[in-house]
Protein backbone atom coordinates (compact mmCIF):
# COMPACT_ATOMS: atom_id res chain seq x y z
CA UNK A 1 0.00 0.00 0.00
CA UNK A 2 1.15 3.33 -0.85
CA UNK A 3 1.52 5.73 1.96
CA UNK A 4 -0.84 8.09 0.15
CA UNK A 5 -3.25 4.99 0.48
CA UNK A 6 -1.91 4.01 3.98
CA UNK A 7 -2.77 8.00 4.93
CA UNK A 8 -6.53 7.46 3.32
CA UNK A 9 -6.93 4.19 5.41
CA UNK A 10 -5.81 5.29 8.28
CA UNK A 11 -8.11 8.61 8.39
CA UNK A 12 -10.82 6.28 8.10
CA UNK A 13 -9.89 4.19 10.52
CA UNK A 14 -9.71 7.06 13.35
CA UNK A 15 -13.56 8.09 11.57
CA UNK A 16 -12.08 11.39 10.02
CA UNK A 17 -13.21 10.24 6.66
CA UNK A 18 -16.69 8.52 6.45
CA UNK A 19 -16.60 4.97 5.15
CA UNK A 20 -18.90 3.75 2.60
CA UNK A 21 -20.47 0.26 4.69
CA UNK A 22 -21.50 -1.87 1.30
CA UNK A 23 -23.40 -4.54 3.29
CA UNK A 24 -24.35 -6.41 -0.02
CA UNK A 25 -20.58 -6.49 -1.04
CA UNK A 26 -19.05 -7.79 2.21
CA UNK A 27 -21.93 -10.17 1.80
CA UNK A 28 -21.24 -11.66 -1.25
CA UNK A 29 -17.50 -11.18 -0.59
CA UNK A 30 -17.67 -13.73 2.28
CA UNK A 31 -19.25 -16.31 0.08
CA UNK A 32 -17.02 -15.49 -2.16
CA UNK A 33 -14.13 -16.61 -0.01
CA UNK A 34 -15.40 -19.72 1.65
CA UNK A 35 -15.96 -20.76 -2.02
CA UNK A 36 -12.23 -19.64 -2.96
CA UNK A 37 -11.14 -21.51 0.54
CA UNK A 38 -13.05 -24.94 -0.73
CA UNK A 39 -11.30 -24.73 -4.28
CA UNK A 40 -7.90 -24.42 -2.73
CA UNK A 41 -8.32 -27.41 -0.08
CA UNK A 42 -9.98 -29.60 -3.25
CA UNK A 43 -7.10 -28.90 -4.78
CA UNK A 44 -4.37 -29.55 -2.22
CA UNK A 45 -6.23 -32.48 -0.66
CA UNK A 46 -6.83 -33.84 -4.50
CA UNK A 47 -3.23 -33.85 -5.16
CA UNK A 48 -2.40 -35.44 -1.27
CA UNK A 49 -4.84 -38.32 -2.48
CA UNK A 50 -3.55 -38.79 -5.53
CA UNK A 51 0.24 -38.36 -3.82
CA UNK A 52 -1.14 -41.13 -1.66
CA UNK A 53 -2.29 -43.83 -3.78
CA UNK A 54 1.05 -43.17 -6.20
CA UNK A 55 3.31 -44.31 -2.62
CA UNK A 56 1.25 -46.90 -2.36
CA UNK A 57 1.31 -48.68 -5.65
CA UNK A 58 5.01 -47.65 -5.68
CA UNK A 59 5.46 -49.34 -2.06
CA UNK A 60 3.71 -52.29 -3.18
CA UNK A 61 5.76 -52.87 -6.23
CA UNK A 62 9.49 -52.52 -4.16
CA UNK A 63 7.54 -54.81 -1.26
CA UNK A 64 6.69 -57.62 -4.55
CA UNK A 65 9.79 -57.00 -5.56
CA UNK A 66 11.80 -58.02 -2.44
CA UNK A 67 9.17 -61.05 -1.82
CA UNK A 68 10.13 -62.27 -4.81
CA UNK A 69 13.56 -62.47 -4.49
CA UNK A 70 12.69 -63.68 -0.63
CA UNK A 71 10.64 -66.92 -1.52
CA UNK A 72 13.04 -67.38 -4.96
CA UNK A 73 16.10 -67.45 -3.46
CA UNK A 74 14.42 -70.13 -0.63
CA UNK A 75 12.40 -72.86 -2.39
CA UNK A 76 10.84 -71.73 -6.17
CA UNK A 77 8.30 -74.46 -5.84
CA UNK A 78 7.25 -73.99 -2.47
CA UNK A 79 3.32 -72.43 -1.80
CA UNK A 80 4.93 -68.91 -0.61
CA UNK A 81 7.26 -68.81 -3.88
CA UNK A 82 4.09 -69.10 -6.09
CA UNK A 83 2.28 -66.33 -4.06
CA UNK A 84 4.79 -64.09 -3.97
CA UNK A 85 5.19 -64.56 -7.84
CA UNK A 86 1.58 -64.15 -7.98
CA UNK A 87 1.59 -61.26 -6.12
CA UNK A 88 4.24 -59.67 -7.93
CA UNK A 89 2.40 -60.07 -11.19
CA UNK A 90 -0.70 -58.15 -9.77
CA UNK A 91 1.14 -55.37 -8.30
CA UNK A 92 2.84 -54.72 -12.00
CA UNK A 93 -0.97 -55.09 -13.55
CA UNK A 94 -2.05 -52.67 -10.90
CA UNK A 95 0.78 -50.33 -11.47
CA UNK A 96 0.12 -50.59 -15.36
CA UNK A 97 -3.16 -49.84 -15.09
CA UNK A 98 -2.93 -46.84 -12.48
CA UNK A 99 -0.91 -45.16 -15.27
CA UNK A 100 -3.70 -46.63 -18.32
CA UNK A 101 -7.12 -45.70 -16.32
CA UNK A 102 -6.24 -43.10 -13.58
CA UNK A 103 -3.70 -41.06 -14.69
CA UNK A 104 -4.79 -39.37 -17.32
CA UNK A 105 -8.32 -39.41 -16.08
CA UNK A 106 -6.84 -37.57 -12.80
CA UNK A 107 -5.50 -34.65 -14.87
CA UNK A 108 -8.52 -34.54 -17.16
CA UNK A 109 -11.23 -34.39 -14.76
CA UNK A 110 -9.94 -33.34 -11.75
CA UNK A 111 -6.79 -31.56 -11.36
CA UNK A 112 -6.77 -29.23 -14.82
CA UNK A 113 -10.45 -28.04 -13.82
CA UNK A 114 -9.56 -27.24 -10.39
CA UNK A 115 -6.32 -25.82 -11.26
CA UNK A 116 -8.20 -23.55 -13.81
CA UNK A 117 -10.96 -22.61 -11.49
CA UNK A 118 -8.06 -21.58 -9.07
CA UNK A 119 -6.57 -19.98 -11.39
CA UNK A 120 -9.75 -17.50 -11.86
CA UNK A 121 -8.66 -16.19 -7.86
CA UNK A 122 -5.85 -13.79 -8.49
CA UNK A 123 -8.07 -12.16 -11.02
CA UNK A 124 -11.24 -11.87 -9.48
CA UNK A 125 -9.18 -10.48 -6.47
CA UNK A 126 -7.81 -8.08 -8.52
CA UNK A 127 -11.02 -6.52 -8.90
CA UNK A 128 -11.66 -6.47 -5.27
CA UNK A 129 -8.42 -4.55 -4.84
CA UNK A 130 -8.92 -2.56 -7.40
CA UNK A 131 -12.69 -1.80 -5.87
CA UNK A 132 -11.64 -1.12 -2.64
CA UNK A 133 -8.84 1.66 -3.80
CA UNK A 134 -11.39 3.17 -5.28
CA UNK A 135 -14.26 2.75 -2.36
CA UNK A 136 -10.86 5.02 -0.59
CA UNK A 137 -10.83 7.39 -3.37
CA UNK A 138 -14.02 8.36 -3.57
CA UNK A 139 -14.68 7.85 0.48
CA UNK A 140 -11.88 10.73 0.04
CA UNK A 141 -13.28 12.62 -2.29
CA UNK A 142 -16.40 13.08 -0.28
CA UNK A 143 -14.93 14.03 2.62
CA UNK A 144 -13.03 16.96 0.64
CA UNK A 145 -16.48 18.09 -0.88
CA UNK A 146 -17.72 18.10 2.42
CA UNK A 147 -15.51 20.03 4.17
CA UNK A 148 -15.69 22.68 1.53
CA UNK A 149 -19.66 22.57 1.97
CA UNK A 150 -19.35 22.84 5.57
CA UNK A 151 -16.40 26.00 5.48
CA UNK A 152 -16.29 27.02 2.06
CA UNK A 153 -13.41 28.45 0.04
CA UNK A 154 -12.22 32.21 -0.59
CA UNK A 155 -11.76 30.17 -4.21
CA UNK A 156 -15.20 29.89 -5.82
CA UNK A 157 -13.72 27.57 -8.45
CA UNK A 158 -12.32 24.54 -5.42
CA UNK A 159 -16.01 23.58 -4.73
CA UNK A 160 -17.53 22.91 -8.33
CA UNK A 161 -13.99 21.19 -8.92
CA UNK A 162 -14.27 19.18 -5.69
CA UNK A 163 -18.04 17.99 -6.88
CA UNK A 164 -16.95 17.07 -10.41
CA UNK A 165 -14.04 14.67 -8.38
CA UNK A 166 -16.47 13.46 -6.15
CA UNK A 167 -19.04 12.52 -8.64
CA UNK A 168 -16.13 11.04 -10.89
CA UNK A 169 -14.45 8.61 -8.04
CA UNK A 170 -18.07 7.51 -7.22
CA UNK A 171 -18.92 6.75 -10.85
CA UNK A 172 -15.48 4.63 -10.62
CA UNK A 173 -16.25 2.60 -7.69
CA UNK A 174 -20.19 2.19 -8.12
CA UNK A 175 -18.88 0.54 -12.05
CA UNK A 176 -16.55 -1.63 -9.98
CA UNK A 177 -18.92 -2.49 -7.04
CA UNK A 178 -21.83 -3.24 -9.10
CA UNK A 179 -19.63 -5.50 -11.62
CA UNK A 180 -18.99 -7.69 -8.22
CA UNK A 181 -22.28 -7.80 -6.47
CA UNK A 182 -23.81 -9.18 -9.92
CA UNK A 183 -21.30 -11.67 -10.57
CA UNK A 184 -19.91 -13.10 -7.62
CA UNK A 185 -22.64 -14.86 -7.13
CA UNK A 186 -23.31 -15.61 -10.86
CA UNK A 187 -19.60 -17.56 -10.55
CA UNK A 188 -20.88 -18.98 -7.54
CA UNK A 189 -23.80 -20.06 -8.90
CA UNK A 190 -21.51 -21.77 -11.81
CA UNK A 191 -19.33 -23.67 -9.35
CA UNK A 192 -21.83 -26.92 -8.68
CA UNK A 193 -22.31 -27.48 -12.20
CA UNK A 194 -18.40 -26.75 -12.90
CA UNK A 195 -17.75 -29.41 -10.35
CA UNK A 196 -20.16 -32.13 -10.80
CA UNK A 197 -18.26 -33.50 -12.99
CA UNK A 198 -14.92 -33.27 -11.36
CA UNK A 199 -16.77 -34.63 -8.08
CA UNK A 200 -18.19 -37.65 -9.50
CA UNK A 201 -15.12 -38.75 -11.50
CA UNK A 202 -13.27 -38.68 -7.88
CA UNK A 203 -15.97 -40.74 -6.71
CA UNK A 204 -15.22 -43.40 -9.93
CA UNK A 205 -11.70 -42.68 -9.55
CA UNK A 206 -11.33 -43.88 -5.88
CA UNK A 207 -13.78 -46.62 -6.55
CA UNK A 208 -11.92 -47.84 -9.78
CA UNK A 209 -8.30 -47.91 -7.86
CA UNK A 210 -10.22 -49.87 -4.84
CA UNK A 211 -11.93 -52.02 -7.26
CA UNK A 212 -8.62 -53.11 -9.23
CA UNK A 213 -6.69 -53.56 -6.56
CA UNK A 214 -9.05 -55.78 -4.97
CA UNK A 215 -9.63 -58.26 -8.26
CA UNK A 216 -5.92 -58.19 -8.49
CA UNK A 217 -4.82 -59.07 -4.63
CA UNK A 218 -7.99 -61.47 -4.13
CA UNK A 219 -6.49 -63.27 -6.87
CA UNK A 220 -2.82 -63.94 -4.52
CA UNK A 221 -5.56 -64.94 -1.69
CA UNK A 222 -6.27 -68.15 -3.27
CA UNK A 223 -2.35 -69.45 -2.97
CA UNK A 224 -3.16 -69.58 0.64
CA UNK A 225 -4.85 -71.91 3.10
CA UNK A 226 -8.85 -71.06 3.72
CA UNK A 227 -8.49 -71.95 7.50
CA UNK A 228 -5.83 -69.39 8.91
CA UNK A 229 -7.99 -66.78 6.74
CA UNK A 230 -10.28 -65.91 10.45
CA UNK A 231 -6.72 -65.78 12.55
CA UNK A 232 -4.95 -62.97 10.57
CA UNK A 233 -8.74 -61.18 10.30
CA UNK A 234 -8.57 -61.22 14.06
CA UNK A 235 -5.65 -59.81 14.46
CA UNK A 236 -4.05 -62.75 16.20
CA UNK A 237 -0.96 -64.03 14.48
CA UNK A 238 0.32 -67.58 14.20
CA UNK A 239 1.86 -69.65 17.01
CA UNK A 240 3.88 -70.51 14.19
CA UNK A 241 6.08 -67.53 14.78
CA UNK A 242 6.05 -67.45 18.22
CA UNK A 243 7.72 -70.39 17.74
CA UNK A 244 10.38 -69.76 14.87
CA UNK A 245 10.74 -66.67 16.94
CA UNK A 246 11.61 -68.98 19.81
CA UNK A 247 13.98 -71.09 17.66
CA UNK A 248 15.99 -67.96 16.91
CA UNK A 249 16.66 -67.27 20.30
CA UNK A 250 18.41 -70.14 21.09
CA UNK A 251 20.98 -69.90 18.48
CA UNK A 252 24.07 -68.36 20.09
CA UNK A 253 24.49 -66.25 17.05
CA UNK A 254 21.17 -64.34 18.01
CA UNK A 255 22.31 -64.09 22.01
CA UNK A 256 21.46 -67.95 22.70
CA UNK A 257 23.28 -70.03 25.37
CA UNK B 1 39.83 -49.71 14.89
CA UNK B 2 42.53 -49.01 17.28
CA UNK B 3 45.68 -48.05 15.89
CA UNK B 4 47.07 -52.05 16.57
CA UNK B 5 44.02 -53.32 14.77
CA UNK B 6 44.82 -51.06 11.98
CA UNK B 7 47.83 -51.78 11.58
CA UNK B 8 47.54 -55.60 11.69
CA UNK B 9 44.93 -55.16 8.84
CA UNK B 10 47.18 -53.15 6.69
CA UNK B 11 49.97 -55.92 6.96
CA UNK B 12 47.49 -58.12 5.94
CA UNK B 13 46.42 -55.96 3.28
CA UNK B 14 50.15 -55.56 2.13
CA UNK B 15 50.68 -59.44 2.23
CA UNK B 16 53.06 -59.02 4.98
CA UNK B 17 50.33 -61.43 7.08
CA UNK B 18 48.78 -64.48 5.74
CA UNK B 19 45.09 -63.87 5.67
CA UNK B 20 43.15 -66.99 6.80
CA UNK B 21 40.25 -67.30 3.31
CA UNK B 22 37.35 -68.97 4.67
CA UNK B 23 35.07 -69.92 1.72
CA UNK B 24 32.63 -71.06 3.65
CA UNK B 25 32.07 -68.33 5.68
CA UNK B 26 32.05 -65.78 3.35
CA UNK B 27 29.56 -67.66 1.24
CA UNK B 28 26.87 -67.95 4.34
CA UNK B 29 27.31 -64.56 5.37
CA UNK B 30 26.93 -63.46 1.78
CA UNK B 31 23.57 -64.89 2.05
CA UNK B 32 22.69 -63.41 5.54
CA UNK B 33 24.05 -59.66 4.33
CA UNK B 34 21.18 -60.19 1.28
CA UNK B 35 18.11 -61.56 3.89
CA UNK B 36 19.41 -58.51 5.97
CA UNK B 37 18.90 -56.25 3.40
CA UNK B 38 15.66 -57.51 2.15
CA UNK B 39 14.37 -57.69 5.73
CA UNK B 40 15.42 -53.47 6.19
CA UNK B 41 13.71 -53.15 2.52
CA UNK B 42 10.50 -54.75 3.54
CA UNK B 43 10.58 -53.38 6.79
CA UNK B 44 10.88 -49.30 5.17
CA UNK B 45 8.50 -50.41 2.30
CA UNK B 46 5.54 -51.57 4.52
CA UNK B 47 6.00 -48.53 6.57
CA UNK B 48 5.62 -46.32 3.26
CA UNK B 49 3.03 -48.67 2.23
CA UNK B 50 1.12 -48.01 5.93
CA UNK B 51 1.74 -44.45 5.36
CA UNK B 52 0.36 -44.27 2.22
CA UNK B 53 -2.82 -45.93 3.29
CA UNK B 54 -3.18 -43.84 5.57
CA UNK B 55 -2.39 -40.56 3.77
CA UNK B 56 -5.43 -41.58 1.23
CA UNK B 57 -7.76 -42.17 4.30
CA UNK B 58 -6.85 -38.84 5.39
CA UNK B 59 -7.22 -37.01 2.37
CA UNK B 60 -10.65 -38.93 1.40
CA UNK B 61 -11.58 -37.48 4.75
CA UNK B 62 -10.59 -33.93 3.79
CA UNK B 63 -11.83 -34.07 0.49
CA UNK B 64 -15.44 -35.78 1.87
CA UNK B 65 -15.50 -32.71 4.48
CA UNK B 66 -14.61 -29.98 1.87
CA UNK B 67 -17.39 -31.37 -0.82
CA UNK B 68 -20.22 -32.05 2.28
CA UNK B 69 -19.82 -28.34 3.20
CA UNK B 70 -19.58 -27.25 -0.92
CA UNK B 71 -22.88 -29.04 -1.97
CA UNK B 72 -24.44 -28.54 1.37
CA UNK B 73 -23.98 -24.63 0.91
CA UNK B 74 -25.34 -24.78 -2.84
CA UNK B 75 -28.95 -26.94 -2.27
CA UNK B 76 -29.06 -29.55 0.46
CA UNK B 77 -31.67 -31.55 -1.57
CA UNK B 78 -29.69 -31.92 -4.90
CA UNK B 79 -28.62 -35.14 -6.23
CA UNK B 80 -24.96 -33.77 -5.94
CA UNK B 81 -25.34 -32.60 -2.20
CA UNK B 82 -26.86 -36.62 -1.73
CA UNK B 83 -23.69 -37.91 -3.19
CA UNK B 84 -21.77 -35.66 -1.16
CA UNK B 85 -23.45 -36.65 2.17
CA UNK B 86 -22.83 -40.51 0.86
CA UNK B 87 -19.39 -39.96 0.01
CA UNK B 88 -18.82 -38.43 3.94
CA UNK B 89 -20.39 -41.00 5.28
CA UNK B 90 -19.02 -43.96 3.16
CA UNK B 91 -15.35 -42.46 3.75
CA UNK B 92 -15.63 -42.01 7.54
CA UNK B 93 -17.11 -45.50 7.77
CA UNK B 94 -13.61 -46.71 5.89
CA UNK B 95 -11.70 -44.43 8.86
CA UNK B 96 -13.51 -45.86 11.54
CA UNK B 97 -12.58 -49.41 9.62
CA UNK B 98 -9.02 -48.35 9.07
CA UNK B 99 -8.58 -48.02 12.74
CA UNK B 100 -10.73 -50.91 13.87
CA UNK B 101 -9.43 -53.70 11.43
CA UNK B 102 -6.07 -52.63 9.73
CA UNK B 103 -4.39 -50.69 12.37
CA UNK B 104 -3.94 -53.55 14.70
CA UNK B 105 -3.11 -56.54 12.40
CA UNK B 106 -1.14 -54.33 10.90
CA UNK B 107 0.97 -53.74 13.72
CA UNK B 108 0.80 -57.28 15.06
CA UNK B 109 1.08 -59.47 11.73
CA UNK B 110 4.01 -57.19 10.35
CA UNK B 111 5.34 -54.20 11.87
CA UNK B 112 6.49 -56.24 15.35
CA UNK B 113 7.34 -59.22 13.46
CA UNK B 114 9.22 -56.88 11.09
CA UNK B 115 10.66 -55.47 13.99
CA UNK B 116 11.76 -58.04 16.13
CA UNK B 117 13.92 -60.50 13.05
CA UNK B 118 15.65 -56.94 11.89
CA UNK B 119 16.80 -56.20 15.94
CA UNK B 120 18.29 -59.74 15.75
CA UNK B 121 20.71 -58.21 13.22
CA UNK B 122 22.17 -56.19 14.88
CA UNK B 123 23.41 -58.56 17.69
CA UNK B 124 24.73 -61.27 14.81
CA UNK B 125 26.47 -58.71 12.95
CA UNK B 126 28.50 -57.95 16.52
CA UNK B 127 29.12 -61.96 16.49
CA UNK B 128 30.71 -61.37 13.07
CA UNK B 129 32.85 -58.05 13.90
CA UNK B 130 34.06 -60.35 16.82
CA UNK B 131 34.85 -63.30 14.28
CA UNK B 132 37.09 -60.55 12.41
CA UNK B 133 39.15 -59.19 14.78
CA UNK B 134 39.24 -62.70 16.37
CA UNK B 135 40.68 -63.88 12.70
CA UNK B 136 43.22 -60.46 12.63
CA UNK B 137 44.66 -62.08 16.35
CA UNK B 138 44.73 -65.39 14.99
CA UNK B 139 46.50 -64.51 12.00
CA UNK B 140 49.44 -62.01 13.60
CA UNK B 141 49.64 -65.06 16.23
CA UNK B 142 50.63 -67.21 13.60
CA UNK B 143 52.69 -65.13 11.62
CA UNK B 144 54.94 -64.57 14.75
CA UNK B 145 55.15 -68.41 15.39
CA UNK B 146 56.39 -68.77 11.83
CA UNK B 147 58.71 -65.79 11.81
CA UNK B 148 60.50 -67.55 15.22
CA UNK B 149 60.41 -70.91 13.61
CA UNK B 150 62.23 -69.39 10.28
CA UNK B 151 64.64 -67.77 12.58
CA UNK B 152 64.87 -68.75 15.98
CA UNK B 153 65.47 -66.63 19.11
CA UNK B 154 68.09 -66.69 21.48
CA UNK B 155 65.76 -67.22 24.48
CA UNK B 156 64.29 -70.47 24.40
CA UNK B 157 60.94 -70.08 25.89
CA UNK B 158 59.88 -67.70 22.89
CA UNK B 159 58.88 -70.05 20.79
CA UNK B 160 56.90 -72.32 22.73
CA UNK B 161 55.14 -69.25 24.02
CA UNK B 162 53.89 -67.86 20.64
CA UNK B 163 53.10 -71.08 19.79
CA UNK B 164 50.63 -71.10 23.03
CA UNK B 165 49.09 -67.96 21.51
CA UNK B 166 49.01 -69.20 18.52
CA UNK B 167 46.86 -72.17 19.76
CA UNK B 168 44.61 -70.20 22.11
CA UNK B 169 43.81 -67.75 19.32
CA UNK B 170 43.15 -70.68 16.70
CA UNK B 171 40.75 -71.92 19.64
CA UNK B 172 39.07 -68.61 19.85
CA UNK B 173 38.41 -67.96 16.43
CA UNK B 174 37.26 -70.84 15.20
CA UNK B 175 34.90 -71.45 17.74
CA UNK B 176 33.29 -67.81 16.39
CA UNK B 177 33.39 -68.85 13.34
CA UNK B 178 31.91 -72.76 13.46
CA UNK B 179 29.34 -70.89 15.26
CA UNK B 180 28.50 -68.77 12.56
CA UNK B 181 29.14 -71.18 9.76
CA UNK B 182 26.29 -73.43 11.37
CA UNK B 183 24.52 -71.19 12.53
CA UNK B 184 23.65 -68.54 9.78
CA UNK B 185 22.14 -70.46 7.19
CA UNK B 186 19.68 -72.05 10.21
CA UNK B 187 18.75 -68.56 10.77
CA UNK B 188 18.34 -68.23 7.13
CA UNK B 189 16.07 -71.11 7.15
CA UNK B 190 13.92 -70.00 9.45
CA UNK B 191 12.98 -66.74 7.78
CA UNK B 192 10.64 -68.27 5.22
CA UNK B 193 8.01 -70.08 8.44
CA UNK B 194 8.63 -66.83 9.90
CA UNK B 195 7.83 -64.37 7.24
CA UNK B 196 4.95 -66.44 5.64
CA UNK B 197 2.27 -65.23 8.11
CA UNK B 198 3.55 -61.31 8.19
CA UNK B 199 3.35 -61.82 3.94
CA UNK B 200 0.02 -63.61 3.71
CA UNK B 201 -1.12 -61.11 6.41
CA UNK B 202 0.51 -58.36 4.32
CA UNK B 203 -1.60 -59.18 1.34
CA UNK B 204 -4.51 -60.09 2.81
CA UNK B 205 -4.73 -56.64 4.63
CA UNK B 206 -3.95 -54.97 0.95
CA UNK B 207 -6.77 -56.87 -0.40
CA UNK B 208 -9.26 -56.25 2.50
CA UNK B 209 -8.00 -51.94 2.21
CA UNK B 210 -9.23 -52.47 -1.14
CA UNK B 211 -12.20 -54.38 -0.80
CA UNK B 212 -13.80 -51.63 1.85
CA UNK B 213 -13.02 -49.19 0.15
CA UNK B 214 -15.29 -50.82 -3.32
CA UNK B 215 -17.47 -51.84 -1.18
CA UNK B 216 -17.89 -48.25 0.38
CA UNK B 217 -17.55 -46.62 -2.64
CA UNK B 218 -19.72 -48.38 -4.91
CA UNK B 219 -22.45 -47.35 -3.05
CA UNK B 220 -21.65 -43.50 -3.95
CA UNK B 221 -21.88 -44.10 -7.15
CA UNK B 222 -25.59 -45.23 -7.43
CA UNK B 223 -26.05 -41.24 -6.68
CA UNK B 224 -24.56 -40.39 -10.36
CA UNK B 225 -26.32 -41.17 -13.83
CA UNK B 226 -25.35 -44.33 -15.79
CA UNK B 227 -25.02 -42.74 -19.04
CA UNK B 228 -22.53 -40.48 -18.30
CA UNK B 229 -20.02 -43.38 -16.18
CA UNK B 230 -18.79 -44.16 -20.00
CA UNK B 231 -17.43 -40.72 -20.43
CA UNK B 232 -15.35 -40.82 -17.34
CA UNK B 233 -14.37 -43.91 -17.63
CA UNK B 234 -12.28 -42.86 -21.05
CA UNK B 235 -11.15 -39.74 -19.53
CA UNK B 236 -13.62 -37.63 -21.51
CA UNK B 237 -14.57 -34.55 -19.80
CA UNK B 238 -18.27 -33.15 -19.94
CA UNK B 239 -18.74 -31.02 -22.61
CA UNK B 240 -21.19 -29.22 -19.54
CA UNK B 241 -17.15 -28.27 -18.27
CA UNK B 242 -16.42 -26.36 -20.83
CA UNK B 243 -19.52 -25.07 -21.11
CA UNK B 244 -19.60 -23.35 -17.73
CA UNK B 245 -15.62 -22.87 -18.28
CA UNK B 246 -17.13 -20.42 -21.28
CA UNK B 247 -20.06 -18.63 -19.19
CA UNK B 248 -17.36 -17.83 -16.82
CA UNK B 249 -15.01 -16.66 -18.71
CA UNK B 250 -17.76 -13.80 -19.87
CA UNK B 251 -17.74 -12.84 -16.35
CA UNK B 252 -16.15 -9.31 -16.18
CA UNK B 253 -15.03 -10.09 -13.14
CA UNK B 254 -12.93 -13.40 -14.42
CA UNK B 255 -11.69 -11.21 -17.11
CA UNK B 256 -14.51 -11.09 -19.72
CA UNK B 257 -15.41 -7.79 -21.37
Amino acid sequence: MSWAGFKKSLLQKTGQIERTVDREFTEEEAKYRTFEKECQALQKDSKAYWDAMRAMTSAQSRLAETLEIFYGAADRASEGAMAGHAYKRSVDDLDAGFGRELDVPYRTAISEPLGKMCAYFPVVNEHISKRNKKLLDYDSARSKMRKLVDKPSEDPTKLPRAQQEHDEAKEVFDILNDQLIAELPQLLDLRVPYFDPSFEAMIRMQAKFAEEGYEKLSGVQRYFADNVRDDYAAGQLDAQVEGVLQEMKELSICGGN
